[in-house]
């Protein structure tokens, strides 16, 4: 295991309620954060190319742009939107020079409990903007969420669930590997070395939080990295001998944290990042 | 696919607040319901030679005991702690004439970090308890739990870890399938057609609720049959397929049912279990 830790990046999610996108760029500066990851609506309120010119200002590089996906739909017209919605966020994700999109791929079309047609969905609309991916020379991060979002959010749940898709979608396309998601998986390390034979190699994106041991919210409850059970160094360095080469990219979903003055939460982040990670 | 359903059986959680265990059972009665799975804290209550009494007198069927389990511990004497109970909880599903000794396994201990040592210890406690097991003629049914109970309740958390787990345990150790946990694992099919393959045949006890859209809470919010995203005939058909030939046996743990008349609550699962099951 080499002896690295990786840049971090900053999810502008973990303080999603106190900053701006602009406000979490010259938050990201002030602490000496060398990347970001924006989610789109903040992008949006920005604008495209002000928030290039404000993150290229800053010295900051877009360790990817949240998120594409959300596939499945109960018709033809709802499966068309969708893949005209990731076309855009293609385009953002050009505009800010991100180095993936990532792809919350999306869980049961309203009223379905066909959770194996839902990921035909998923598989049928990636195929669909990839194309227009590797035209833009955009890279497409599945993101694998943990089981308990399968229905609502996100059909794909395990790192072997995703090698599995890229394996069947080909170049283009790879994986978000985000420890919150992937820590219980009893096969974890083997599919992050599968992920690590393919040329090029897929993992995109590295994302750090901590699973809280009494997890209080199925969506807003999740931990700094070292108040949790996740053995952050271990899986770091799975990815590390997988040679990524990206950022650490700290994306902790939390009402509690959102309480909090962001200046501190981006201070204890990159304390967290240098002691425990 | 065979054109039967299976015998219902009630899980004592469904009601767990409104009724012991005397009145579970001459609620089951009242309702036809064949089966009963007691929980140890209830049964303490009544005493065990009682409820095997009263069981017996009703006609009832235990499917199942729950629970023993609960191996990982952070020292050697918090281990044997466990195996003890764990004999304990045999004798008692012996003493009910329990159909199997449902496992809810453990997780991590308190203070660690390590999922796979956590792992080792459910399978080393396991092999500690299987000798009396068998001697007794009780199988153990690892119950896989999702993802989401991998820290502070089990991790054993896939159908296809559950496969491992008892390919190593060797005989006498089954499988107790619930939908809950297991319904979003990709693999599930083939697993359950995995269990099938072994002899004896592996599945001991197939588990019934359902996952709501919206789940609002990660541990008291089960969904009565029909009013989430499961698709249970699906499931129960790949269980049939599979050889299985024991209850269905309904398990909802939810505070919002925990309110209603537990009357009502048996009589819905019937008429939910001859509808949407």
């Amino acid at each position: 295991m080499a002896d690295i830790r990786y840049p971090l990046s900053f999810n502008q999610i973990t303080a999603k309620t106190q900053w701006t996108l602009r406000q979490a760029i010259e938050g990201c500066a002030r602490h000496g954060v060398t990347g970001i990851a924006p989610w789109r609506d903040k992008l949006a309120e920005c604008g495209v190319k002000p928030a290039a010119k404000l993150i290229r200002d800053a010295g900051l590089k877009v360790s990817g742009l949240c998120r594409g996906g959300m596939f499945p739909a109960a018709d033809a017209a709802g499966r068309k939107a969708a893949i005209e919605d990731n076309l855009r966020a293609l385009e953002e994700a050009v505009g800010i020079d991100a180095q993936c999109l990532v792809l919350v791929c999306g869980g049961l079309p309203a009223g379905s409990k066909d959770i194996a047609g839902a990921r035909r969905m998923v598989r049928d609309g990636i195929a669909a903007i990839l194309p227009h991916a590797k035209a833009a020379g955009m890279p497409l991060a599945i993101e694998p969420l943990h089981p308990m979002y399968a229905a609502d959010r996100n059909c794909i749940n395990s790192m072997a669930q995703a090698n599995d898709l890229c394996d069947e979608l080909g170049e283009g396309v790879g994986i978000a590997v985000d420890v919150y998601h992937l820590w219980w998986e009893p096969g974890l390390k083997a599919e992050i070395e599968r992920a690590a034979r393919t040329d090029p190699k897929r993992i995109l994106a590295f994302h750090i939080c901590d699973w809280l041991m009494d997890t209080k919210d199925r969506l807003l409850d999740r931990g700094m990295m070292g108040d949790g059970v996740i053995d952050l160094p271990l899986i770091r360095g799975w990815v590390e001998d997988a040679g990524y080469e990206g950022f650490a990219e700290v994306e902790i979903i939390s009402s509690r944290w959102w309480d909090v003055d962001p200046d501190e939460v981006v201070r204890l982040c990159v304390e967290r990042h240098r002691t425990v990670c």
